[in-house]
């Protein structure tokens, strides 16, 4: 972006955040490509670092080179040298791909450095790739946090290098499968190209075999090409260097000895392999341009031994060129590559699913990690809504957010905590222990940082600087507060952008307690004894003997005060009994129970009466130890392989311990082993049945390791099919046995079948059965015609669907071996007392027709990502204090969801705005939908808005990415709204806009 | 040196060799130490790499990095990052050793870059320390040789860099114990002090309590102090950084974590830690400086870790000083820490002896590698005798040599041959089989470039250009052309500085010749049959029959060319009788042998009549597998563990299978199993007994390692005293259990009484037992009284004395385990036919008493060490060839050994004479002796004469060494006797003086 846009744009009264600084001369991205020969094939030599932002060392370990006696492995010295090297020569070149590391190396620079890397920068000779925080991982993170984490490293670029730093290239060499959303979201900032290393060898093969190794991905299929295209790359060796050319202080290949004085000369013997190498790399694909990763895991620590005998490859291998050699070799970066793809204007094969499941050999599924470590993956979940509180809570909060009663609060730490956690060895569950440790107490430290800002602007809003208090073990039942107050008030602050309704359950120790709302209103509630599996986990965390537990109530982006008092000398709320002692109901659903088991035996929507059978229990597949005749691969971290296709029932039954039926909810408590339960819960006024499951510690003094799961088996012929979200976000069709773009061999009957869910799945009558059903009515049951079973989950999770009308859902995994992907642990996971860990979570179940699904089931995963905070104060609010507010003026349309708030600077904020239906998907929903940006908030006045990139480091009308031309696409779109006018900002189905406002 | 000085200095007709480049404004040396502060605690932080110069990698290996996956090194790396890293502070040093490295490494460089290397030196940041071609083992080198490495060195170090190119400390950090010859050869070269690392644990021990860890060494009992007097150091903690401090690429320690924002801030830790290591080591040194080895084997690869943490260490730990600490740390060198020590101006401890042999625990005496790799010694021994020859007759052929009718020749190549083939690991035998081979390679392809050269000159000299042949294993009767011709000549070509003669056996199918002389006088001769034992080890190489025997004559400095022709018709020589059959004698010595045994049974000096006892036999001592309880310590190729003191006999008779009596020699053949057997040799004329022993393959099927040894037993009343040489030269005092500078506890009853052996070692009537027959005259034998036995042999190996009257040498070593030293590999030499190596080799023997062997063993040894080189042409010579020649004009004194005579460059020759006796040892000849230059040579006028240092890259006028206080040296030396003009050079006992002189 030139000077003369940015000081238009002034106009808009937005601050010159994207100038460059004057007086540089920079020639960077596209145009910084060195030449290359049309007559020959040119090898693209990209430098480059694969820095983990955690895995086997935690971040800051990584950055300093600190525990090399667990990796050898320091970012500050590669960054250190990487700069050193590029300085002894103009040609060479270097990417460089994770902020986060970027950011501490840069923090701890001279001026004098700092202008020599600006240089480089300028001069394209040090070029950014991907660009975010980290390198996410794509199968179990959530959208709005991989949008964060995007949009954290893509600004530190931006602020510091201007338009010189953005990153044209997305880059994914490490993630192990990749997703749809993600290649989407990519799509949507802006990158022109995506280059990755891991893909299903079986699909590698056929594409090596039919030069499908790079083509165009469609990303959405709600997005109007080309919104969501991305053109993508599979690179030829994942992302290391060809065999016997990595020359980096980690790896042993041979240098170039070209001293003829020296013994052991050996320029001609390398130059004629890495002529063979690039003939053979040729021959996959269609360009007479061909990509070589020169670089792996912490590599160029000591950059010299890099450069020193690549410069010499390109010397002797290019000095043939005179004796008629057809092979062109240079340093190049991964844009400068796409751009001769490009530029050779070809048809390219098109993309339509996604990469999951990776598997990297016949029995080597990488389908464990999608469930590895469930409780980080929850607390990274719960943590991504706190992050977004605490940024809403900042704007809403103003200046006093972050200066207050409370003291200095920040959104920062959190939001970098949360980057880090997104990386693909964070969240995914395969890092070592210790730093797993690490990631957590990074987000905790974040929140301890935004609970004052919260506590800050919560004051500023309500006008109450009295204590206040977060109780963060509500879900074992623990807060002291509740626990030992006569007294207190409640906060319920809400993220989302309509008002919401949400269970509370406050760890309580009175009999009976009187609950008013902010107007004063009485609240329903009960008092009810808390359950004995809740007891034996939390242990002597709490002693609670009761749970008060009501409905609570927010409006759109802001709070609600509930006031909570014990009632002295009556008795806890007592049970109604009901009709059928085996059956739980209100005005939406029936749940039934097997009294000869204690399971799940039906379900009924009360609404459409349909019914299904629906059975559900716990198992656990017995992981592979890697003794077997076909493999050597057990279960790991990263690898779920299951010794044998049969399942291990943890109970054939359930003991029902008790069955609690009250005005505001009931619920059955299930028993089905020492470390197996469950309590079923139906609130009033829900649409969705709620099971909160507790597994843990898992047992395996037997030597077993085990993957529990649990099942539900219906009677929907869903004949194979079913259904995952891709990053909590759009809906893919999976289906047993099958992989839509090449003819699968299943070597993994139940491993080959995982697929990650992050928001939701769900089995329905399949496309093909309800076809069967249009063709012969009366041939099947009524309550398969239009029927679809929909789990909404809190964390991101491994599912199939492995028999006929089934969904599994994988718990948690306690296993006894590495899997020989470099962590170096079995995955076992140590919880109190040399025991293992206890997880505890959530699943929501909705029975719906297939096209009134969404319509429950969007609303409901956005309520379980974003959850209210809840916090309390002791004693009366004082007569002053503001018991509800809303930042909104009114709630926003149910299709629009308010993705992101949060301060972006002094008088500018970051909000993006997400129609958060697919196309089709609902009758009511799947429709354009407009928001006004100057009459969405109440307290802030919206001065001006420019529309930006979705990583927010680009204006949305500067945006040009690369045309690429593609085999046709079968399935039309319906044409997109436009916006009727600046402030009417237009949604179309699945589309998320981003907004810079300037606000007072 | 100044420019005017060197200008003074061409008045002697020397070319400028020494000039610095104007315009260069040097302040290095002594003077461009950093400042250090009196009042406190000085921390010399000294920046360091130690590059084998070969030893599990070659030696270009090494240099380039290949072969990484043996070890992890680059020496081309190291110098490359650590040029760039001292660029970046002026106040960071760093010294580099191996100058066979640097060599390398300047060659590849740049104009630029060798402009700023030379500004580092000129400033001082980059210092030359050491600075011979390698790093030289101290126990298995001759002094020749080691001479000669470090000339090779300190002249490249000096034609690049001149004075500021000139180290002032020797540095012997990892040669495994040291020689005290080395000592006298550093002084003499001008080094100002002396550092190493390893010495006896006990030792150490003691000298960290007494703080006697830094001393004067007197290293000469000869030279008159300070000549050679070496300030040594023992470096505290060998030549690694103290524990937790390694910032290595290689090491694991912890960085400094210093940004206080990121996890494990560690800046408090690690400069309390530095603290307490600081005044830990301060407590065993006497001053108030204290010097840091930072750095170790082939680090600095990645220098930038070191310094940017060092530079941390140093900002940090000085910075306390304003809170008063008392400890002040800074980048230093050994020199600038020598330079502190010395203006400390104290008296130090006095130091005689040597640092032999070296434990570094109670089982683990490095005492094997005395023995390690007998062929490979022998070859570098031999190595030696060639190239003096090479740069003999390249001097005495004039430009002729290195460019005539055999091609290109140069002495160069086998120079740096010779150069790396010192090298601690080299010689040493401690290095792995494949670069074992290497130093065998270069030695073979150096010798190869000499034989161009030789052949050249030898065409000069004797005006014939026909074909020259050079057999290279003659002593295992092998050389197709004598095998095959009738007639030819072969050239004698003497490099010592008096006349020689020398047994010759030629390998020959004829059964009668004529051998004549260069004045044509008819010479005696015998053709004797090959025996079993040499025609089983040079199996299908050869199939002579017989050996040609006849003794040659050649003058000093010269050739004699003797014409040998086939006889048709006659038969072998036969062999006489003799009137005993188990006596062979001369008209010096009479041999017996016993009838029951056929081993040796005494021995008489005829001109004497002394008569010994004499057992020798041949045995093993098992090696040490490392499974017994004191010690998990085996055998290998540094260490001699015998798994006990018990000597395993190999057979208790010998098999006698030939005695040949004839007029020239008499040889007894001996057989002691099929892989130990032994010639016993007495030649007419001559006053020592020859035994040829050949060991090997070494059987190691049952399981046991062997180490082979020949051990001599007699009743001379030696009680534990024995004598062994140092590098060759000077004769040091060995007692068994015992060690002159503490009370030894010995826990190795065998292998901590080796000491290594050069070219002698002997026994003698003790010291107290001749004290005891002075007391008590009448009271023992005769033969004791003033008898000593003296071995004198052809390669370096350990001996011991471990019973009264009785000498061993280990001859050969095969091992099945490796020694944890790091080697890792079992020291088990491959042979032909996947067996073992088999060693041949040659000890002479000598009956004399105490105060005559000198005059015997030294002429001796240095005939063994510089041995005539044979060279044949085929058929008859021209009549014009000149058959004789002698380079000097007449023989030098019997006391005066040519040292050195090679070419410096195209006018100046480098010349070194040697007084080779010791004070006392000779009446006849430990008396100055006095050599004219100019009368020196037959064919080349001396125009000019310039004294050097011994290392010659010095005028020896410039010399100018720091002076050191000592302790009272009890021992008074005769005045040493001066020079009577400038061309008469006066050679006290033991000097070596060194001169370049013009000549035409």
């Amino acid at each position: 972006m030139g000077l003369l846009r940015c000081c238009l744009l002034l106009l808009l009264y937005l601050s010159c955040v994207f100038c460059l600084p004057t007086g540089r001369n920079s020639i960077c991205g596209y145009k910084s490509c060195p030449a290359t020969i049309a007559s020959m094939l040119n090898v693209h030599l990209v430098p480059h670092t694969h820095d983990d932002v955690g895995w086997l060392k935690t971040v800051d370990q990584y950055f300093y080179g600190g525990r090399n006696n667990i990796q050898h492995a320091g970012v500050q010295y590669i960054l250190d040298s990487v700069i050193d090297q590029l300085q002894k020569d103009p040609a060479r070149r270097f990417i460089y791909v994770e902020t986060a590391f970027f950011y501490r190396w840069w923090k701890q620079q001279s001026q004098s450095t700092r202008r020599i890397v600006t240089q480089l920068v300028d001069e394209g000779r040090l070029e950014f790739i991907n660009g975010g925080w980290c390198m996410s991982d794509e199968a179990t993170t959530h959208y709005s946090a991989v949008i964060d984490q995007m949009t954290l490293g893509l600004r530190f670029l931006n602020d510091t290098f201007g338009e010189c730093g953005r990153p044209r290239v997305a880059w994914h060499i490490d993630p192990f499968g990749h997703a749809r959303e993600h290649a989407s979201i990519f799509a949507q900032m802006g990158y022109d190209g995506f280059f990755f290393g891991r893909l299903d060898y079986q699909d590698k093969s056929r594409r090596m075999k039919t030069k499908e190794m790079e083509m165009l991905w469609r990303a959405s299929e709600s997005l109007k090409p080309p919104l969501a295209d991305l053109f993508t790359g599979v690179l030829p060796n994942g992302y290391n260097p060809p065999e016997g050319f990595c020359w980096d202080q980690s790896c042993d290949d041979a240098p170039f000895q070209d001293d003829p004085d020296l013994e052991d000369y050996n320029v001609n013997e390398i130059v004629h392999k890495f002529l063979n190498a690039s003939h053979k790399q040729a021959a996959f694909y269609k360009t007479n341009h061909i990509i070589m990763t020169m670089g792996s895991d912490f590599q160029y620590e000591n950059a010299n031994l890099w450069y020193k005998n690549m410069d010499k490859l390109i010397k002797y291998v290019n000095a043939l060129q005179a004796k008629g050699s057809k092979v062109n070799v240079l340093y190049s970066t991964p844009s400068c590559y796409l751009q001769e793809l490009n530029q050779a204007n070809l048809t390219w094969p098109l993309k339509t699913d996604d990469f999951f499941p990776y598997a990297d050999d016949a029995h080597d599924f990488w389908t464990g990690y999608f469930t590895s470590r469930p409780a980080l993956k929850y607390y990274e979940r719960l943590s991504n809504s706190r992050l977004q509180t605490c940024n809403q809570l900042e704007v809403l909060g103003g200046s006093k957010s972050t200066s207050g009663p409370f003291g200095e609060g920040d959104s920062d730490t959190m939001r970098r905590a949360m980057g880090v956690a997104q990386h693909h060895d964070a969240v995914s569950g395969t890092e070592k222990q210790h730093v797993a440790n690490d990631y957590a107490r990074r987000l905790a430290t974040g929140w301890a940082h935004c609970e004052v800002l919260v506590s800050n602007s919560l004051a500023y809003l309500s006008g109450s600087a009295a204590p206040r208090v977060f109780c963060e073990n509500l879900n074992i039942s623990v807060c002291p507060l509740t626990e030992g107050s006569h007294k207190f008030s409640m906060n319920v602050y809400n993220p989302l952008g309509r008002t919401v309704r949400w269970p509370v359950r406050l760890p309580v120790n009175g009999s009976a307690y009187n609950v008013t709302d902010a107007n004063g209103k009485a609240v329903d509630c009960e008092v009810i004894a808390v359950s004995t599996s809740t007891q034996e986990v939390r242990r002597n965390r709490g002693y609670a003997k009761n749970e008060l537990v009501f409905q609570a109530q927010a409006p759109p982006l802001g709070y609600s005060t509930y006031i909570i008092s014990r009632v002295q000398g009556q008795p806890p709320s007592s049970s109604f009994k009901t009709k059928s002692p085996y059956v739980i109901q209100n005005k939406f659903l029936k749940v039934r129970f097997d009294p000869n088991t204690g399971l799940l035996s039906s379900l009924t929507n009360l609404e459409t009466q349909q019914t299904i059978r629906l059975t559900q229990n716990f198992y656990w597949y017995n992981a592979s130890a890697g003794n077997n005749k076909e493999s050597r691969q057990p279960s790991g971290a990263y690898i779920f392989r299951p010794n044998s296709s049969d399942l291990f029932i943890i109970s054939k039954t359930a003991g029902i311990e008790m069955i609690s039926v009250y005005n505001t909810v009931q619920e059955v408590t299930q028993r089905f082993s020492p470390w197996v339960s469950q309590v079923v819960r139906l609130y009033d006024d829900r649409k969705e049945l709620e099971l909160e499951w507790t597994v843990g510690p898992v047992p395996v003094a037997d030597g077993l390791g085990k993957e529990v799961i649990t099942r539900f088996d219906t009677d929907i012929k869903s004949t194979g099919y079913f259904y995952t979200d891709s990053n909590g976000r759009e809906v893919l069709e999976r289906r047993k046995d099958y992989r839509p773009t090449w003819d699968l061999k299943q070597t993994e009957p139940v491993a080959g079948n995982y697929y990650p869910i992050n928001s939701r799945a769900y089995i329905k009558a399949s496309s093909s059965q309800l076809l069967f059903i249009y063709l012969y009515p009366k041939f099947e049951a009524k309550q398969d015609e239009k029927c679809q079973l929909t789990f909404v989950t809190d964390r991101s999770q491994g599912a199939s669907s492995i028999d006929n009308g089934s969904m599994e859902i994988m718990l948690h995994r306690r296993l006894l071996y590495d899997d020989f992907r470099g962590v170096g642990e079995p995955l076992s996971e140590p919880g109190e007392f040399y025991q293992g860990l206890v997880a505890r979570g959530r699943l929501l179940l909705m029975l719906t027709s297939p096209d009134e699904a969404a319509d429950v089931h969007r609303p409901l995963a956005q309520g379980m990502v974003l959850q209210p905070l809840l916090s309390f104060q002791d004693g009366s609010p004082a007569a002053s204090m503001k018991l509800q507010f809303s930042g909104l003026q009114a709630a926003l349309p149910p299709a629009v969801h308010l993705l992101t708030l949060s301060q972006w600077d002094k008088e500018t904020v970051l909000i993006r705005l997400e129609h958060q239906y697919q196309a089709k998907e609902s009758k009511t929903h799947s429709q354009p939908v407009t928001v006004n940006l100057r009459k969405l908030f109440s307290t802030l006045e919206v001065l001006g808005a420019s529309e930006m990139s979705l990583g927010a480091n680009q204006w949305k009308e500067d945006m040009n990415r690369l045309n690429w031309k593609n085999e046709a696409n079968s399935k039309p779109l319906p044409p997109r709204a436009r916006d009727s006018s600046p402030w009417e900002v237009t949604l179309n189905p699945m589309e998320i806009r981003t907004f810079l406002l300037r606000v007072r």
